[in-house]
């Protein structure tokens, strides 16, 4: 196949993404959200809230972090935060579906595309700790906003909801209080574990 | 309100775009397209394409415009691109809707990303070309490979799909033969009108 042939397959082909159901409600609980519209999502907060972010953070690369950050789960499948077993075996899924997604495209294309998908992942860099962190807020905002979205029904702990939102506390500290006002209030309210 | 609880409000708001519903089908036709995941897909194709844009094109500028393009459907609605009536009043009332939902953000951003999604309604930057060229492939791409898409149920010529293609020829001439092939094999196959 030519360039241009393999191009259009890749780019056809992540149409799929829309089809990769998460946990999280959208904000007015009509129905769960997918992994593209999420990932759109996290391109408009690394757009709005980049002033918080830590010196440094390259706003031009975060975003198309956050726009490939998940293409991965096409063939990988989403798995729930919480979810200890399905967590367990993730890495090895991911990477191996990494190989076919980005092997689809041209050499010098999937390599460049892999390597942020691998910064995301590694969350090392400052870009992949303000993305990072963007993609642990918008699902608490959005079950702010749903009534509980996801915490509803999976048992979920305020001790798990602090560990998942540790990257928040650290690269969006500006957010911390927002985060802990909506854990306290999620938790009187019976719907977090203590 | 401060500065962050507006950029929490408007983030959260735009949450709705992800329920204002396309006539484009998926690429396996399970259902319509959204906004949301239309504008991610954007901002994929943008990053992808970028070597047969017209010298000039700032891709870190298309990716953020994409992002926001069709934000003002929150407010206005998806108008489809073959109705007349709609689009008669189209523009008076996405200005309208601009005007509610930049207005939301601090006046700085506000001000910044209603002048991106302007530079894209008036198409006449390298990089406005380029990202209403992206807004016309995409469709047409989904639509061969769902068998016809937003096509089968509206009634539509060949003449007018050409006339809508027009930014493709013009800003992504790399894929005018892509297009021509797949307008001639919706015309033979009798689900583009001649």
């Amino acid at each position: 196949m030519d360039r241009l042939t393999r191009q259009v397959a890749f780019l056809t082909g992540i149409d799929r993404l829309k089809n990769i159901i998460r946990r999280t409600s959208l904000c007015d609980d009509s129905r769960l959200e997918n992994s593209a519209e999420h990932s759109w999502h996290l391109g408009m907060m690394a757009m709005v809230l980049a002033e918080y972010a830590e010196p440094g953070v390259d706003v031009t690369r975060v975003v198309p972090m956050v726009l490939v950050h998940d293409l991965v789960e096409i063939h990988a499948g989403d798995t729930f935060a919480y979810d200890v077993a399905g967590n367990g075996d993730r890495e090895a899924r991911e990477r191996a579906a990494a190989d076919t997604l980005f092997g689809q495209l041209p050499d010098d294309q999937g390599r460049a595309l892999r390597a942020l998908w691998e910064e995301f992942e590694a969350g090392e860099t400052p870009d992949a700790r303000y993305a990072v962190a963007l993609d642990r807020l918008q699902p608490i905002l959005a079950n702010d906003r749903s009534g509980g979205g996801s915490w509803r029904d999976h048992d979920v702990s305020r001790a798990q909801v602090m560990t998942r939102m540790r990257p928040v506390e650290q690269a969006l500290p500006a957010f911390w209080p927002t985060v802990l006002d909506i854990v306290d209030r999620y938790c009187a309210a019976g719907l977090l574990r203590r």
